[in-house]
């Protein structure tokens, strides 16, 4: 894994193979330069804070652990240090990390889990569980100093451990990768159905501790729609469930541990919800003339009950990036070259204002077939027109690939980041244009031109998630303040709309301040409540999930 | 409402009207005796415990309500004193009333309930939140003296405050009652889509805090897939999330309000997801060979995403009670007795072997017609056989009156009750033989005949609900000891076959002994934690939710 960016260190992205991406990028956000070089990133240049080692505690762990399970290198302490947030990248690749662990520990079994937690509890050691490290929202680095921090990196605790076929459940460890699980699960004919921008990246654990969402959450649910019981290691004892669909069993404590973000315990296993292998899986491109329709569009499958597994709606600047981004000579390329412009011509349509929504559609050939046609005569009702196959497959090829094009702006001195959230359909075209106008305000507050994009994505009965995309040239120096005052007025204008902080990013130190208003002080005071309960010693990673009384006191 | 049994004073069971009924019951129990007369209940026989009444609390209550919000009237204190389970009703109809409470109040607005906890908390008093009191699991007695004791009946804070009908969602004051919600929505051409057995006497903010589920949960969901946001009044203040489809705020607060049985506070009001109001509604009667094929049919509808608003099977012995059950010379009746016995004989099959299947579609016409279609071609698959219209018709027009069965049973010194539980689909059988078995021989060891039946419904993806009725004479002079262990007999088996304490009639007295195995100890101990951090004077509905170290050591 990179330590300075996204993914694996092999992987980057490749400018050649999206040549419209950087000549669109430098327009927009006005870049004259364009002699940048690629820097080789040397370890050594990173300082690590000294380690600070309770040797009762690594005296404990030794005499159930093997030495392979225990590690204090830097590279390994400099991955652990930091999510793949801009803030994290950023820091990172100015050699600072004052959030990195003085020890990653590698639990093997449940039983190693518990006994690390008994000894931290014993020593007053903290833990931070540690899955795939994709995080962006800052729920991975250490926020208190003066304690040994361990992080506890779940990878090895990888297989999927039963599955009840007819149920359609899976019992699985909970640091398996994305990949991984979908290959395992694959031999039983089923699939998770999880398919989040981070899969390649991320594990079962993350995603429990996070409430993430995959891509087909329309067709597959939420991850917290998935879970069916949780093992869930506290330094008071496991709390864990039964595998059964639904109880009335008093409060539903699998949801004490669902976005827990690694605050209560160590999640060592879930059940999950799993589906047969769809039998067909197709993904389509269309060009709504306007946003607005295709948001109606929308909302119009929902009311028809019309399912696809997959709609995401580019606003136009989205759009226009999806189109700079496109492989060379592509049919969307293609499309927007003759057949679109001919439509906008008989329309009296402007080019920009079209906007991108692709759908992917899943299940047996003859639901396929049905949900095609019936969303089709849906979006031809809000004028939109079909891109044919290629555009979806466009997508499909590229769809992990987009978290690279950060460090390759990084690279550029160009921060780039994202902010979601989830509103009621009533709501959503005012929260997008305020959020809009503001972002592009304070960006150029600046003193530089803005870009921004939106998409919106997940739909559900009662609304959907709206993302947004923004970047903008660093101003020198002051490249954090700048990143901050943009991230604060994006969540600030959700919350000003009744939108919550986080749609499936999480809560971490970025939104921290928001909770409180997201979830209410009472709400607030209840999580703490049982953070209490179950985690008396706060060895599990503290801080988080616990809003400062002056919130932006120690927002950074 | 009746202190001594199920529902509205004017309104009993129709003997005539189901003139099978009481023969076949006769004959399944064994009761030789046919000359018993109704009686009068009388409340004077009713002892009720001196009201302990803090003339300190009172003041406080009176500075900010009405006098008509306060009652210590008899009545009132016996119909607030307990729900409508077995034991309920039979120590009532003793004249025993150790439950009820000092006083009765009914507050009007939030406000109202706000001051109330304060001046609660201010003078040790508790409080126990009434909806409509139709639990059944012992949800609503107190289980403290020593302590003034005030039930807050929520009946007067019914309005439907807003209806966002475009996001389908619908804020709505938690002391609604079931009819009264459908007629309000009904003004909006929405509908919440949650019909419980106990719809007519039963509130939102009940179903809320116990996890109900409606019988049609197979298309709208059971109560915790249907809040968007709550709001709870505590003594430590209100909790309140937002209006938003879903979030990643940590951990899900409104999860905290859910099923928590009055423990942590009121609910005064909750966003709900509606939707629109079906265009067409059909309800079929189907009948199986047996009650294998018959979940078969089911699990194949789930597989095939081919969902009925309502999937309902009965066992054989359900099914024998429906078809007692049956208004005379209806369509049901006729063609068990002639097109049923002709099937039997072209197939060689028993009667006593055939499961009755109630099917509920509910959309668009074409929607119905489609579900129709694929649901019959499943069922068709496993011998099922259609009984036409009027046996969903029957169905239809008797659905909420099966509650008052047991009051005439009891009337003839019959005990009844019911268990229900989940499980997922590959412990089903066994779940359902065994239990069959537990429970039809432990009623046999109080020496008499018993009857059991079963019928399976609110299909998921993963499993089903498992709900037994059960029936029997009793033992004079030791009717609730026979029961409990019947009722005893009947959970131990849920919770040895891996199932849940309930499906969806909450935990309340009668399923506490068995919380710690359902959720773990850890899970009771997150639980206790939640309620010490909001309700630290203990003074919601004290006892609940918390087992004893010895759990039948209170268990009566």
């Amino acid at each position: 894994m990179k330590w300075w960016g996204w993914g694996n260190e092999e992987v980057e992205f490749n400018a050649q193979a999206h040549p419209g991406f950087w000549p669109y990028a430098r327009a927009e956000l006005g870049i004259e330069r364009d002699d940048f070089t690629s820097r080789e990133w040397k370890l050594e240049v990173v300082e690590l804070p000294e380690p600070l080692l309770d040797e009762r505690f690594l005296l404990k762990l030794r005499s159930f652990l093997e030495p392979s399970q225990i590690s204090n290198q830097s590279k390994e302490r400099v991955i652990h240090a930091y999510g793949k947030g801009f803030r994290d990248l950023f820091r990172l690749r100015r050699g600072l990390a004052g959030g990195a662990p003085d020890l990653v520990v590698y639990p093997e079994s449940e039983r190693d889990v518990c006994l690390t937690l008994r000894a931290a509890a014993e020593c007053d050691v903290m833990l931070i569980p540690f899955g795939g490290g994709s995080n962006i929202s800052g729920c991975l680095e250490r926020t208190e100093a003066g304690r040994m921090s361990v992080s506890l990196d779940m990878r090895r605790m990888r297989r999927v451990l039963a599955v009840d076929v007819p149920s359609c459940t899976a019992r699985i460890e909970s640091g398996i990768f994305g990949p991984d699980l979908e290959q395992q699960l694959g031999a039983y004919g089923v699939t998770l159905g999880h398919f989040p921008d981070s899969f390649l990246h991320s594990t079962l654990g993350g995603w429990i501790a996070t409430r993430s969402a995959g891509m087909q959450s329309d067709r597959y649910g939420k991850i917290e729609d998935m879970v069916v019981a949780v093992r869930m290691v506290t330094s008071e004892g496991v709390l864990a469930t039964r595998t059964v669909p639904k109880s009335s069993n008093g409060i539903d404590v699998n949801h004490l541990c669902i976005g827990s973000e690694g605050t209560l315990g160590v999640i060592t296993e879930a059940t999950m919800r799993v589906h047969p292998r769809p039998e067909s899986r197709l993904v389509r491109g269309y060009l709504f003339p306007e946003f607005e329709g295709g948001i109606q569009a929308m909302q119009e499958c929902v009311r028809q009950e019309c399912k696809p597994a997959m709609v995401r709606l580019n606003d136009p600047d989205k759009t226009a990036l999806s189109l700079a981004f496109r492989p060379p000579a592509s049919r969307l390329s293609n499309a927007m070259g003759s057949l679109f412009k001919g439509y906008l011509r008989i329309r009296g349509l402007a080019l920009p204002r079209a906007c991108l929504m692709l759908t992917a559609f899943e299940g047996s050939q003859a639901e396929v077939a049905h949900q095609l046609r019936q969303t089709q005569a849906i979006y031809r009702r809000f004028g939109a027109i079909s891109l044919g196959e290629s555009s979806g497959k466009a997508f499909e090829s590229t769809k992990y690939d987009f978290p690279h094009i950060r460090d390759y702006l990084l690279d550029r001195d160009v921060t780039t980041d994202v902010s979601e959230t989830s509103t009621v359909w009533s709501k959503i075209l005012p929260l997008y244009r305020d959020t809009t106008a503001l972002l592009r305000a304070t960006i150029l507050e600046s003193g530089v031109p803005p870009w921004t994009g939106c998409h919106i994505s997940h739909t559900y009965q009662c609304g959907a998630s709206v993302y947004f995309t923004f970047g903008f040239r660093q101003q020198p120096g002051r490249e954090m303040e700048q990143y901050l005052r943009v991230k604060r007025a994006v969540q600030q204008s959700f919350i000003d709309h009744g939108a919550t902080l986080s749609h499936h990013h999480a809560v971490g130190s970025e939104h921290l301040p928001w909770l409180a208003a997201d979830i209410s002080q009472l709400g607030v005071q209840a999580v703490a409540a049982i953070k209490r309960g179950l985690d008396p010693g706060n060895i599990m990673n503290p801080g988080r999930l616990q809003p400062h009384p002056n919130p932006f006191d120690r927002w950074m």
